[in-house]
């Protein structure tokens, strides 16, 4: 297992991640699919249709419901919902902060109440990595506390102190699962996460910090949860030099096709995010001039494809007054329908990034797509 | 265009029905597409990996929304939702007596209000014609009248003859229609529809009536709303014989898997029902070995397909578990797997029914089959 930069142009960088469960290529978005499945009724052999390279699952979410037994039992993530490439599983701690109940954090670990049912749970690094490798992921990632990224500067410090304590603890956990025979991946990647709020001397001094504990990659998180795009982007700027040159760069949650070309040229490897296909399943579309809502009325009559310029099997296929129509009907089809779409665009977009990289004209495409992705038309 | 009986069983027949759109073999169960797709989010290429043969869409609701004319502008319901073999729409008659506030019934037509919007709709059998012409399925509907199979003797007598006319009306329209330059589909057929209620004497007679009409297939309507199985079977085999041997026959609206074997039994060509897809959004799932509902706890931690016995897509790929995992968390992919779940089976009935009356073993098949379908484990 390694990571490999093949090409730089500019901070832009073309890499190749080899797993245990096959080979990707960066930039990449990873495809979100929750609770082990994609919205929408998009299944697993329609995501290979699209280009998906790597499904993102929740650890939280598998972990309330049906819990990780079950999913062990199937055969890990990959069996339990039938996909034979490469997996990322959060660690918990972004939802656990966010959808769950706090009951109180301690040094130990997190007490929280299910969003589910209420139940109390308890969650810790050790126990989510136990978790993780029962979900038999390719790449787990450390639990981390998810503070608000404009809390307290001094609250913020002492967050980042206690999650560096906690990845310590992650890499030791995750070491020793990795060693039993019962573990289903026993390569198990583990990615560390950098935090520090909005306040970029401590972003620079906890990225510094973890990168010394020599992981599988990095990841920044805590971010695009309010701040105002350009702050990420700064952020994301002043961070990267302290990220491992030969570690993949994973940037948490983001974004829109507009972020994610910003923080490609900022030197970012790895991207995932819900909203792709969350605006696919309101008639919320992408496409080659710009973004677009289905539910207008100008597409009652357009028996044209969403995007003539896209490949997708919902392009090749279907007009925009079917699946408009359908959404009128209340159909499930069309949310299924235009998830595809979407995350087709999304996987195409990461693979015309690539090959401007690969061609060194980053820079110019970049500003052409961004000229393009901020109409709405 | 012409019906043909290959094979013969008791009354059970084995049939091949040429279409201006291809070929069916009957006994057949059509797929339902209320609004030009089937629920749970199940796409034209998926019915076509399951056997459907032929696709039943409705009238009334293609009207109401977005109308015929959109359907007519992308080529007729073929064209609209991607699907190139046979479809059957109704006439909107059933619909317009169930869904929708009558407003009154004349001679000319129904008056009645959108279940939608409350709009103020009139329909007869001349604009039940022009839009099932627009929609351009394979075989249209008669017009008729569909009061409760209950009601009054006198009322059904008075209904019936009503119907009569508007089937003629039907058949003259039909023709002038099919004679247009701008009518898509030329070779549109029609079915004229039997009614009669619970009363054999009145369903006899006016089936006779029907028949002299020499349309290109006839539809016992109006059962399978509220009457017991064993009325509806001693209709069916009352009426049968006074339908046309040489013309497919239809029960429209019919039924459970032991409905279809009883009423082939009878002579029946053609069944349609929601019941399948309907069922299966609710993980009520038919089986080789009878009817399951995967809800149940004790499939938590089954990770074994629905129906070992059952070669469809899903079956071949994933688990009880999964799938009720998926119902759980509230995912839309497991009512898609059910729904083609549910469909394939009625379709793999449909081939097995045909199978057994070409072997000449339809009574034993039927026995056989009847005693596991009874069944709830």
């Amino acid at each position: 297992m390694a990571f490999k930069v093949i090409k730089t142009d500019g901070r832009a960088r073309r890499g190749v991640l080899e797993t245990v469960h096959g080979t990707v290529q960066t930039p990449l978005f990873m495809n979100v699919g929750t609770s082990a499945a994609i919205k929408g009724g998009v299944a697993p052999d329609d995501l290979k249709q699209i280009g998906c390279q790597v499904e993102l699952s929740n650890t939280y979410h598998l972990h309330v419901r049906p819990g990780e037994d079950l999913v062990y039992k199937c055969g890990g993530l990959q069996g339990f919902m039938n996909w034979d490439r490469p997996i990322l599983t959060d660690s918990g701690g972004f939802q656990v902060f966010s959808l769950a109940a706090i009951r109180s954090i301690k040094e130990e670990g997190v007490h929280f109440n299910s969003h589910i049912d209420g139940a109390k749970i308890f969650m810790s690094p050790e126990i989510s990595m136990q978790i993780q490798s029962k979900l038999a992921s390719t790449i787990a990632m450390a639990f981390d506390e998810c503070p608000s990224s404009v809390a307290d500067k001094s609250y913020i410090k002492q967050s980042c102190d206690r999650t560096y304590r906690w990845l310590e603890r992650c890499k030791t956990e995750m070491a020793r699962l990795n060693g039993l025979d019962e573990t289903i991946n026993k390569n198990q990647m583990l990615f560390g996460i950098g935090q520090g709020g909005v306040y970029t001397d401590l972003r620079k001094e906890h990225m510094k910090r973890v990168s010394d504990l020599d992981l599988d990659g990095y990841a920044i998180g805590g971010l695009a949860v309010g701040e105002t795009n350009e702050v990420m982007y700064d952020v994301v700027s002043e961070v990267e030099p302290y990220m491992p040159v030969e570690k993949p760069r994973y940037l948490m949650g983001v974004g829109t096709p507009v972020d994610i070309l910003e923080c490609v040229e900022r030197g970012v490897d790895m991207f995932d995010c819900v909203m792709p296909s969350r605006n696919a399943r309101h008639g919320n579309l992408f496409t080659s001039y710009g973004h677009i809502n289905l539910n207008n009325n100008k597409y009652f009559w357009d028996d044209g494809p969403i995007d003539p310029e896209c490949d997708c099997p919902v392009c090749r296929t279907y007009s925009k007054a079917y699946i408009r129509h359908l959404f009128k009907a209340r159909e499930m089809l069309p949310m299924r329908l235009c998830v595809i779409h979407n995350l087709y665009f999304y996987n195409k977009l990461m693979a015309d990034i690539r090959e401007a990289i690969e061609q060194g004209r980053f820079a110019e495409f970049k500003k052409e797509r961004v000229a393009i992705y901020s109409q709405r038309i």
